[in-house]
């Protein structure tokens, strides 16, 4: 046998055939997802190219949010809503509602992902899954609404391109700003239509839901996947968001002497935070070269940078302190879920306290529809995965992405803020509510 | 002396002259409101008709509001909102920001109005203010414009149309079933620039917030203003809630012998729950002639009934239960306040846990821009003020008033439910866990 990558493992897999990068395939999908801009079309798709109107195979492994346009912003968000619950009562498909949540984190809270799987979905971020080792990819909704008829797809198996951190991260440094120096480094089209693979002693300690922020902004380089190889931490999240059972097979791994496109190597002490001015996700800087940048709005969310244990680490800084005055802070969580936790935890009322305005699950302002568009000239520090111009409203408007210690740091004095400069000692560690910078 | 309607009394006050109606005053304002959609106009023509543009004698009576479009649903509300920021920034008016909440609500909240007050707004829904005992009323933007610039505007005294309800209400029984009902009788344009004045032993024994609903109403009607007596509920209302402190001067009340242009009574006792059928506000009928429509969409929150006794209503009915499959409820708290008030007395969590899409301050999905709005055919119960055709959304979407409790039995049964086929027995109680439906 060829030594392999885990994408040529998966896809080889998924087809039946012994591949390698290069090949085309028809492959097995195991899951699919569409949402409220995506789905619409898919459907339409779906049913041109199937006669049988009623009954339809693949349906378990279909899934539908409602969370780009949810609670619905115009008449026209509302229609599609209503046109994907109308399908998902008729074909048995999965039906998510308003507030359940992003269709990434749903997919993965409810169990239709699993290390070593095909996923797709219609939405450019259905890399995420890779954070949990299989092979996750978006398609246009004609490539969705096709295989909602066959339960498989084409694909040609990518190339990969390797990302090794070794060492520790420093304090203030996250998965997000890994992947916005791995941007940076490459460019935007730097990995386009190959696997961004990230290993190394670094990436194997990152918790599942740092590792997922690797892999979904793998599009953000043209990475067709992201994938961390999968271990024992992701049987034990799947055990504990998704009530699964999972082993991970220990062959789902690149093999030794596996072929790389390219391989970047990082020292993980070297590091620092990260931010990507605007307006391009590979305009990435060290946070000190924008500090004291003044900034109207900080949105935290999205399927990037939405999930508890970021929003708690804004309420971390922001516990007992004061969102900076002029200064907004928009969260949205990126599930019900996660709504749910932060409500239990006391996450929320923290955040509330400090002054935040808290929405319902969703996609949020990330796309630029509502809660929390952009006006010209607004500037605004994000969590999000993408800052091209418009993206969260006026052409005029400008995007800074960071993580949300630098998002959390940022709301508490107005200006971009480097997290080291925070009396706290790492993600996780609650800090006090005496918050104080010490630069 | 002429024996005077409140009104006549309030206007000749702050006109300086002794009037009644039909005459025309220039009277002196004491507060003004504008928000998003209204105020970038008032701002216009105030830039217009004044020459001295660093100074605003009135800016102390000026309140900006920003709740239509907030969070920002698009690139214009974002700039609108930014147009009044930069307007109070300049001239010192009183500028709230988003999740601080509804106009209406935010006057009386932060001690903007007072019993006796001249209050004007470039909202319809400033009649609200006449719960307190004010004199509430909605102005054109670009007379609110003009008044930035002199404090002063021109009023026709209104006549007066007295609604009198003696005795009690009973059970499941709400100040929104009252003016309902009273819409009902005199029809949409039935108190055309005419105060509506509510008196009788059951409104003195309706709580201030209940007062509101009246009032706030009162423009579904025509109505100019409406008005319920001050008394001293007022005074502790506006101690808790604005830590104001007000003394009711008790001649600011109607003469017993003041002329009203009609009168109608009813008997409390006589009084069912109100539902206001597609598409008009007049539409009431007694919510047994609509039980058991069905229900998409029941939508708690506005100007009338987003206050936090209100929700709590809804969370009484809700506790431990689960709304409705297939059913949405989507609850937007009236102010930032009200919906701290929820978080802290866990009526949030209860809404949250029943399924409740809980969204920030503001209108919400009432105008129909974003947080709910409707697709075709769908149908809503709404605690808000209108139902035109295309309110909330489409203009082939349907939509039900009604008080909060028929809305919380509405979600809980997903069809149009009597509330007092609860196990409740009035507002305030808190229903046990194991709420049914005895019917």
């Amino acid at each position: 046998m060829t030594a392999k990558t885990i994408t040529e493992k998966i896809l080889s897999e998924k087809s039946g055939r012994d591949v390698t990068a290069g090949a085309y395939v028809e492959a097995i999908v195991d899951s699919m997802v569409t949402h409220d801009v995506t789905g619409p079309l898919a459907i339409e798709v779906f049913e041109d190219v199937t006669d049988e109107k009623s009954e339809l195979p693949t349906a378990d492994d279909i899934v539908f949010t409602l969370d780009h346009h949810a609670p619905a912003d115009g008449v026209e968000a509302a229609n599609n809503h209503n046109i994907l619950r109308e399908f998902a009562a008729e074909y048995g498909t999965h039906q998510y509602e308003i507030n359940d949540g992003i269709c990434h984190q749903v997919m993965i809270e409810e169990g239709f992902v699993e290390p070593g799987q095909l996923v797709i979905g219609a939405d450019s971020h259905s890399t995420t899954y890779g954070g949990l080792g299989a092979f996750g990819t978006g398609v246009g909704s004609t490539d969705l609404g096709t295989t909602f008829a066959t339960g498989e797809l084409w694909f040609r198996v990518p190339e990969t391109i390797r990302f090794e951190v070794q060492g520790d991260l420093p304090d203030g440094v996250y998965a997000k700003d890994l992947i916005l120096k791995f941007i940076g480094d490459v460019g935007f089209d730097g990995a386009t239509y190959k696997t961004a693979e990230y290993a190394g002693s670094a990436i194997r300690e990152l918790p599942i839901h740092q590792r997922l922020v690797l892999a979904n902004m793998a599009i953000e380089m043209g990475g067709k996947a992201g994938i961390v190889e999968p271990d024992e931490r992701v049987e034990t999240f799947l055990e504990d968001q998704a009530t699964l059972d999972v082993s991970v097979d220990p062959d789902l791994a690149s093999d030794d002497d596996a072929t790389y496109e390219a391989t970047y190597t990082y020292e993980g002490s070297d590091l620092a935070p990260q931010v990507s001015k605007p307006s391009n996700p590979e305009n990435a800087v060290d946070v000190d070269d924008v500090v004291g940048t003044g900034i109207d709005q900080v949105f935290v969310g999205t399927c990037t940078n939405g999930r508890y244990e970021d929003i708690r680490v804004v309420a971390d800084v922001l516990a007992g302190e004061q969102v900076a005055p002029g200064t907004r802070l928009i969260v949205v969580p990126a599930s019900k879920s996660v709504y749910e936790k932060c409500l239990e935890t006391g996450v929320l009322e923290t955040l509330v306290e400090a002054g935040a305005t808290f929405q319902s699950a969703g996609c949020g302002a990330c796309a630029g529809y509502h809660q929390g568009v952009l006006g010209d000239d607004d500037v605004c520090l994000a969590t999000a995965n993408r800052n091209f111009p418009g993206r969260e409203g006026s052409m005029d408007s400008q995007v800074y992405l960071g993580s949300p210690a630098t998002a959390g740091a940022t709301a508490l004095y107005g200006e971009i803020t480097d997290p080291r400069d925070l009396e706290t000692t790492r993600y996780g560690d609650h800090v006090s509510a005496d918050v104080g910078v010490v630069r």
